[in-house]
């Protein structure tokens, strides 16, 4: 078997549509098209007509727990893009973009890899078209401004204990997670016990992801609550005069980028909030947009179905009165051996007990996604190591659970690796039978308990007693009719990460709630959440180079 | 009077060409021209031709000690441009980037102003192609990846009370002057007392300031000294394995940007280095690809002529090997009526003694430019105070003086009120003749006691014991003949911020020497030099807003 060549060098030796004739392609009007370069464009929304008429089928691209090896889901969602492209029809790609954080942690890029990526890969992975640095850049205009406003006489009041409102930088930096700020003296601030996320876990990313349009951008950056009064008031980013400035600085970065996949395919790729801390989804404009001119749109949710999954249902689908025809559950076999008990070490080695005991993580995976009103195809990404056997059994097992299931090879092939799961895919998607798990209006409380039951199968919630606080305060503010979203280990169905398989009967234990009050949604922390990741030993910064023409290597 | 509109009012009002027509006017090759929208492009450097046949000459604007009415440098230089053009000359601006962090604090734009301006401003004033944002994160990268070495075992030995590498943000924050960071507990990073600097204060954009290509900026982000070790040894960028990361962000950082004036003359705007803390001028690279395409090339240095102008011809004009034709000295009645004595708030009221007494300021800057062997010119830019007996005041002294000075009118005229300028500036110019001040052979010590003594005209240079210490250390290490940029107050030619005029005598106190290894110079810090702007009371982010139509207000 020959090596086949790494994901920057298949993407850099692919020779790109200019940005306009993919555009063209999609029938996007060329007056809509702010070019970046000639391979990257934003399209501008106030000029590509009505997006209520938006009315392509959405598939919700998940997987399975997420396990250390990796399923492919977003190569997956790429491959099967070009294969359904393939098969005549208008299919469209929507993703969030990558951040630069894991990029230069441990990563490497997110755009896909092998035959099924989207280019240019190296613009997608490093600056794009710079979203994520215009949130950046918003986020700590507001947090400068509360400092100053407390440092200025603090004619609101603002506790400076109470700010809530944290810095964000595009960067792995575990340094950053508790830092002291407004040392030396009078002059320079009011010292505070503070905290910086990473970009993609700031409020104002889920904001973009969520907003209709740019008053609601606007609105909603207004409707930030940037911390408490002395006497326990939320004080909101409108009350700073913060929301004209913030809107300045994200006006462009509302207009969804427009690039291609290695088969020529139109590819949305905009937004990218968290899974855990936010809705963990590229941006419903982006969405609605290839809605508008594809008949087929896919689009992915971060980690499995339970948690981006669950959250694109309830969250984005709930906000942007989607109908999602479809979904599409990535497994591989080594995945679910691991979530049978097989150590990472001996993935490769044919073990059928454990795959027999760890499909119950698939199983699981598509009952929930059933529950959402979808009938979901599995995906098998194909693994050197896979055995007939392994195969076999898996073949033999979707045939008794009673759901369609394909392998598919578009690491190596491309769209070419996914015809018959596209051929599955167009066999199983319906309309208007999507719908969202619970009624936010039932209150926070109960909102929490069905998702914890319903989809990850607790026998009840616990709170603690700072949770137990936190709710009695959403209450009384009036934010008991939010959506959640639940933060929880990716790895288990369970608040435990080492629980694989598919636990049930286990307790959720609530540690804390928190109130986004611009994105709309009340986050529900259950063990730790990190925010602001670490870099490894060895940061794939250290493989990044340039060479004298500009050509990057070691991306991935 | 009618009331002019406000800048942005006048930029929107405004019909911009297409930047490819810019680009064609001044013969730049289509393939060169990497689009930002249709108003914004960077110009690809390795598809131009050779820069060292970039022949235009290249005039430096500078001013007076600037004072807290503002001098309108930019728009003059803005205006004159455009009256050269006017004139039938293929002129072409080369002016720095504007930092987020003033934008939305106390300046407003800085594009320009009135009819003289370059657009589109509000992308200009905003996000602009991105280039701080790449700054910043391959500033704050090196930063992750300087604390991770540190956390993950320290194999280089660095002591972590010894980083000197500071993260930075384009934002006015003062609270982050000085922060603790990695507090937490031992899975966080190991604790200490840092501070953050604004972007353009950062070494990576002097170095994006100076570096001559790909190659270059590579060596000198490896060149950079991060911090020290326990027995004091200096640790580069390059022994963390991070060059090639932060070349790979950049890479495109490195392209200059082209925009156009409001009299439709090309512009290349590009980098934005503090003029205390770094050489505070638009980048080698735009002024040489500027001279590639124009026959004269205006570009601006940061402050007065003592401090940015000094360190144009001293660092970038030798870096660069530039050859400066002439100079451009900008004044105002006002700013001489500053420095008589005359209180701000009388500025606008006709004082001929204060004027007599004030013009020292302007003389003692002609005289220094005339040191490095240029012509310089003074341009008297109107203000609807100013008065006939003041006008004729300062139109006997240049005669008296000897030295070419025409009024301006470049904010209510756009290029028609600086013809005369343009013609007086025409008249002066030279080849061949610019020359540096000292030779940085001769040693650090050695370079500041020639300007010093030179240009501010210290009696002496006294240095504080760190300063000794830190002059030793240079001269261990093999620093003592990089050249220097003196780091002092830009009110005064002393550094002493209320010594107005044209003192002399006095004593220059160095507090402190850093080296920077990757811009390849020493700073020399005279009395606090402030890294890290604060937001005023009432910042100008409270008067920016958008509309529903994505139209920006207030952002003058």
């Amino acid at each position: 078997m020959t090596k086949q060549p790494s994901d920057v060098e298949i993407a850099q030796a692919h020779t790109l549509e200019p940005i306009a004739d993919i555009a063209a392609k999609a029938g996007i009007p060329e007056a809509a098209l702010m070019p970046y370069g000639t391979n990257k464009a934003k399209v501008d929304i106030t000029k590509i007509g009505d997006l209520s008429q938006a009315k392509g089928k959405v598939v919700l691209v998940t997987g399975v727990s997420p396990t250390p090896a990796g399923e492919g889901k977003s190569t997956t969602l790429i491959g099967l893009t070009d294969a359904l492209a393939n098969l005549g029809h208008n299919a469209i790609v929507a993703l969030r973009e990558p951040s630069l954080g894991p990029v230069m942690g441990i990563k490497g890029g997110a755009a896909g890899g092998g035959y099924s990526q989207i280019v240019p890969m190296e613009d997608i992975n490093l600056h794009f078209t710079g979203d994520f640095h215009a949130i950046t850049a918003a986020n700590n205009t507001l947090a400068a401004m509360i400092d100053n406003h407390i440092h200025q006489g603090n004619q609101l009041g603002i506790d400076p204990r109470r700010v809530t409102w944290h810095r964000c930088l595009d960067v792995n930096d575990r340094a950053l997670r508790t830092v002291v700020t407004g040392l030396g003296g009078p002059a320079h601030g009011v010292p505070a016990q503070t905290g910086f996320t990473i970009t993609a876990a700031s409020e104002i990313m889920a904001i973009l992801g969520l907003a209709t349009d740019l008053e609601d951008l606007r609105k909603r950056l207004g409707d930030i609550t940037v911390g408490y009064t002395y006497d326990q008031k939320p004080v909101t980013a409108r009350e700073l005069n913060a929301e004209g400035a913030l809107t300045a600085l994200m006006r462009d970065a509302l207009h969804p980028n427009l690039v291609q996949t290695l088969g020529g395919t139109p590819a949305f790729v905009h937004g990218g909030p968290f899974a855990n801390i936010a809705h963990g989804c590229n941006t419903l404009l982006a969405t609605k947009t290839a809605q508008l001119f594809g008949d087929i749109v896919l689009t992915e949710a971060g980690f499995g179905a339970d948690l981006g999954g669950e959250k694109f249902m309830d969250i984005k689908a709930r906000f942007g009165d989607l109908d999602v025809a479809g979904a599409v559950v990535v497994a591989t076999i080594r995945s679910q051996k691991y979530n049978g008990g097989q150590a990472r070490e001996d993935l490769t080695t044919e073990n059928l007990k454990a795959l027999r005991k760890g499909v119950v993580n698939l199983e699981r995976h598509v009952e929930n996604l059933r529950k959402f009103g979808v009938q979901p195809v599995v995906a098998l990404n194909n693994f050197w190591s896979d055995t007939d056997a392994e195969r076999e059994f898996m073949r033999d097992w979707a045939k008794d659970f009673g759901v369609a299931l394909e392998f598919s090879d578009v690491w190596a092939k491309g769209g070419a690796g996914a015809t018959d799961l596209a051929k599955a895919l167009l066999e199983n998607l319906s309309e208007g039978t999507s719908k969202q798990l619970y009624d936010p209006a039932q209150g926070v409380e109960a909102s929490i308990e069905t998702i914890a039951t319903e989809i990850y199968r607790a026998e009840r919630v616990e709170y603690s007693s700072k949770a137990l606080k936190d709710l009695k305060y959403i209450k009384d503010n009036g934010w008991d009719n939010f959506p959640v979203v639940i933060s929880k280990t990716q790895y288990s169905f369970s608040d435990d990460p080492a629980q694989l398989g598919a636990p049930e009967g286990h307790v959720l234990h609530v540690r804390e709630l928190q109130t986004r009050t611009g994105a709309g949604f009340v986050v529900v922390l259950t063990g730790d959440v990190m925010t602001m990741p670490g870099l490894p030993k060895v940061p794939s910064a250290n493989n990044i180079d340039v060479d004298k023409d500009g050509v990057i290597s070691g991306l991935f």
